[in-house]
């Protein structure tokens, strides 16, 4: 089957590239759509070490297990299923998990990607199949309120206007959060849920804010976007961490203990709110499609995602159907 | 009055200082004992642009109030009491706050000192003036148990073994959980609780303790510290940030983010169990004094207090009674 995968920085496309095989309990997915992500384009740069197929943001139709021939997305983390973390319910936390497309497991970035039949979900029908390849990151997002309680009519900030701080601040607002959001593409306001704001750059953010915020969100992608942020949330406040990034940062975090605030660290999350809100189609997600390419193309499609101002690329693997 | 004041990392005892004049609600506090702690020495340095008469360690006689004639200590926050914060009882987190001997109200390396006669405590009849001196930093430490649950039989592990690092041991030791303490001075073990180890230097811990402990406070008093600890804590599990620096430091927050760890900034504490655990005497502290000093030779007890490996220096202000 036809691949693209990266080793040392470069991109191949690999027209022979073996067909997954399953192990018990796995299921082949046949893949139709998917997205490319920063961590994706952190990987190339070889972010974790990785080499092998990425992507792990898709939808796809499941050719086994209990949704074989429905469209279907996964989650992305494949547990054991045996240790203490399993048994709690939280395989998104097994040691030894492998990670779709991240960390041993080939991705979705493929004519057809391997995954646990439990990690698949049906796509309610109503959901176009470029709006079911946001189920990934929308659940990162659905993640918040699994962790924090929102509290309708409270002041939340989002720091970062890209993809997933978008998906955040609809989240938060879904819950009452009345959101700021801070970026530096002001325009994204039009991407924004109702009574949400634009607030602009964080680096240029009203010093009447400070201390305003009682939720933050830090989703710049940068790892200085935490010590921009901190002067913003109010004492005892809480901020979720949503930025992994490849390198440190110079972090200051005395204003976290004079203030008592507490940093959440929040990574994946839960599908089923996620492709519940799809299917309502609230979220504007048709204007984030900056553009679409064959997966031949895929280098220029990752150049694409690469460029400052784009919020999602998709790679079209087969036809729909 | 004598005080000792800081100014432009200089120190100044001086014989004739302005007595202080009390605002309503508070009263006047003859000092018999303080105590140096690290922070007077990063104020010595200019921390916070410190000038003025350090010193929040303190236990004296009140001279007014419902107290008056008692011996007492003191929460260090004087708050408005008039904003939103205040009206929370989170007098602590008061923007308009003053702090003793730390920002805007003179501290108690001196023979009198002023409080909101709310902030003081009076000293139970069987603790020594000596041990009462640790009723602040004590009360710092019992901040923990008002922030997160401590589960009885559940693996802690504090990093530092310093002053702070210690007493939070004891603090945890209380509720039952399993501490393990790193630090440089495995001699310490003799000052640990029953049931506690001393494991040695973070930076030398055994793998094996990796991602072991479902708690962990970071006490090392270094901005480096919070990075050697990640590692030793499970997913999901909780970090409490007791450290406050002149100085930021290069951190990669990404485990915490992969780990979804949560961390918790922690300041002052509650001191009627820090008072009632002193009651107890359960705590070794007499071992923790180095040394005393009376407070003309407070030169001498500061450089004795920043040499490595001291624990407590105590200043003798006035003979007791």
């Amino acid at each position: 089957m036809r691949a693209l995968s990266f080793a040392a920085g470069r991109v191949h496309l690999d027209p022979h590239h073996r067909r997954p095989a399953t192990a018990p309990g796995e299921a082949r997915v046949r893949v139709l759509l998917a997205g490319i992500c920063a961590t994706d384009l952190a990987l190339r740069r070889g972010y974790m070490g990785f080499h092998g197929v990425p992507g792990h943001e898709f939808v796809g139709v499941a050719l086994e297990g209990p949704l074989a021939g429905r469209r279907v997305v996964g989650e992305i983390n494949a547990a054991c299923g045996a240790c203490s973390w399993c048994a709690q319910g939280l395989g998104r936390h097994c040691p030894r998990r492998t990670v779709l497309g991240i960390l041993g497991r080939d991705g979705a970035f493929a004519e057809e990607v391997r995954l646990p039949a439990a990690n698949l979900h049906a796509v309610p029908d109503g959901v176009p199949d470029a709006h079911a390849v946001f189920a990934e990151p929308l659940a990162a997002a659905f993640e918040i309120p699994e962790q924090v309680p929102l509290r309708p009519g409270s002041a939340g900030l989002v720091a970062g206007d890209g993809k997933l701080g978008l998906l955040c601040a609809h989240v938060l607002a879904r819950y009452g959060v009345a959101v700021t959001l801070a970026g530096r593409h002001p325009e994204r306001a039009a991407l924004l849920p109702e009574g949400a704001r634009h607030a602009g750059p964080l680096a240029e953010l009203d010093p009447a804010n400070a201390q305003g915020f009682a939720l933050a969100v830090e989703a710049t992608g940068s790892p200085e976007g935490l010590a921009a942020l901190l002067p913003y949330v109010q004492p005892r406040g809480t901020v979720i961490l949503k930025t992994t990034c490849e390198r440190p940062a110079s972090l200051d975090l005395a204003p976290a203990v004079v203030h008592e605030l507490t940093l959440v660290g929040s990574r994946c999350g839960p599908f089923g709110p996620a492709l519940q809100a799809l299917a309502e189609g609230t979220i504007p997600i048709e204007k984030w499609i900056a553009a679409r390419y064959p997966l031949h193309e895929g280098e220029a499609a990752l150049a694409h995602a690469a460029r400052r101002g784009t919020l999602k690329v998709l790679l079209e693997i087969a036809p729909a159907g």
